[in-house]
């Protein structure tokens, strides 16, 4: 979509990581100049917002949805168009932060969060494969051991995220939960990352965040199932990202991530904007 | 505030600009690994949303405020923690972006807006003085002529901000629209930026946005004025943003900004998280 008129200057930003381990340098950079833009190194890994948008199921009318009202939308006396909306949702669905406050009683809040938190490298697991035989499947210690031999170790910050190809299922909820019947949570099948594997990360990775491309980084609560990604994540005042869109356009290593959410005063989470930026 | 423990690998994010003009050159970087964050180099330019956030006045209820319910906060019977909340607010509050469909019938609306328009470099006019004069000040080509005499040329791509030292007022209506009547918007009294600044902004100088730290980038609606400031950028595809939060500890240049809208489908405009990039 062209927006913006073209220009001459030749404007370039880069972005790029400096690991103190001497061997690894991650380094991403795109030009913002319209006359420059290389659009296939930035990538929107956030699900727009609309009446289909997924939310975690039965939430109470009238948050279960998105919803966009509109205010104005008029010709004014003075011969100006004027268009105003309003918009109300609960704050865990679409592409949505849980802040550590969803599963910490004293965790922070998503107005909370500092902005020094919301960059680092993005490192992203595929497991397309394992998921078309497992719709259940969780992330285990294994990925990423099997993905670290391939691609490095996976940095101190980073934001590693689950790639198992349910973004093509968006917004269709039976494909996304997996289920017949989403309002009955139990039924749900969508793969999600083991807390075991969550714990690795955080302790011996140090990771800054774990995203996911399904509606949750913890399998669906039956059998009395334990949150346990969710509890590890929020009691190390760590993030989780879900429905996060777009992981198959992203590499297994070498990118960055911009993750901004919306600034919601005591907030359990929220809408965000989440950015990947490839290397070039 | 203390989030995510520290860690031993220094990861360095570089964020720079390189113009296409050899004399210009801007390059910012900062430290995205906890152990040496150096916070001041990251400016969080957005306002957190909670019930004293500024509305533009007579937004009809429920939208007038932004709203933040709680669904959940409880203990499982698991014995975990549990929060969620939900929220509701009009688009054009707080921090927020306007769309080019703000103003313009077939402009971009907000979940349109490509990535590669939300980084350019930042230039930030200082009218703090001149608004103790007149609350009303609009700011003029002359202060556009200043500020590049002093600091350069402003680059391609850049978004234009008027620091008018408003972030101090926030969140007090009565001082933010300088009338003790904020519901009567002809009576409202703020600085903004006159439509012949904007004009040629965009066409000698192609930015890529324009920002206030006050409630809009026109005057207030009286003696018939025309919102000729939010129609230019309108029909040129440009964003107009509001109640920008603490332009104050932004340099005039040098700095880089990262301008991330919450991505409404149909929006005319919504909240953004506006994180300033400071040169090194």
């Amino acid at each position: 979509m062209a927006v913006f008129s073209p220009f001459g200057g030749a404007v370039m930003l880069l972005i790029g990581g400096l690991l103190g381990a001497p061997s690894l340098r991650l380094v991403a950079s795109f030009p913002v100049a319209r006359s420059e833009v290389s659009s296939d190194r930035l990538v929107d890994l956030t699900h727009t917002l609309d009446s289909s948008t997924i939310f975690w199921p039965n939430i109470p009318a009238p948050y279960g949805n998105f919803t966009l009202e509109t205010l104005d939308d008029t010709l004014s006396d003075q011969g100006y168009y004027y268009r105003s909306k309003a918009f109300r949702a609960a704050e865990h669905g679409g592409t949505h932060v849980d802040a550590p406050s969803h599963f910490a009683k004293n965790g922070s809040d998503t107005g909370q969060l500092p902005a020094e938190q919301f960059f680092g490298p993005a490192i992203v697991i595929d497991v397309t494969q394992k998921v078309k035989l497992n719709p259940d499947y969780q992330v285990t210690r294994e990925d990423i051991n099997e993905h670290e031999s391939r691609h490095g170790r996976i940095p101190s910050g980073a934001f590693v995220f689950m790639n198992s190809g349910w973004t093509s299922k968006w917004p269709d909820r039976v494909k996304v939960f997996g289920s017949a019947d989403p309002a009955n949570v139990s039924s749900l099948h969508y793969p999600s990352v083991h807390s075991n594997t969550t714990h690795f990360l955080i302790k011996e990775r140090d990771i800054r965040g774990l995203g996911v491309d399904t509606p949750s980084v913890d399998a669906a609560p039956r059998d009395n199932a334990h949150p346990g990604t969710h509890i590890a994540l929020a009691d190390s005042n760590r993030i989780a990202l879900e429905n996060v869109a777009n992981l198959n356009k992203m590499p297994a290593a070498g990118a960055f991530v911009l993750v901004l959410p919306m600034k919601i005063a005591g907030g359990s989470g929220g809408p965000v904007r989440i950015l990947g930026v490839l290397s070039q």
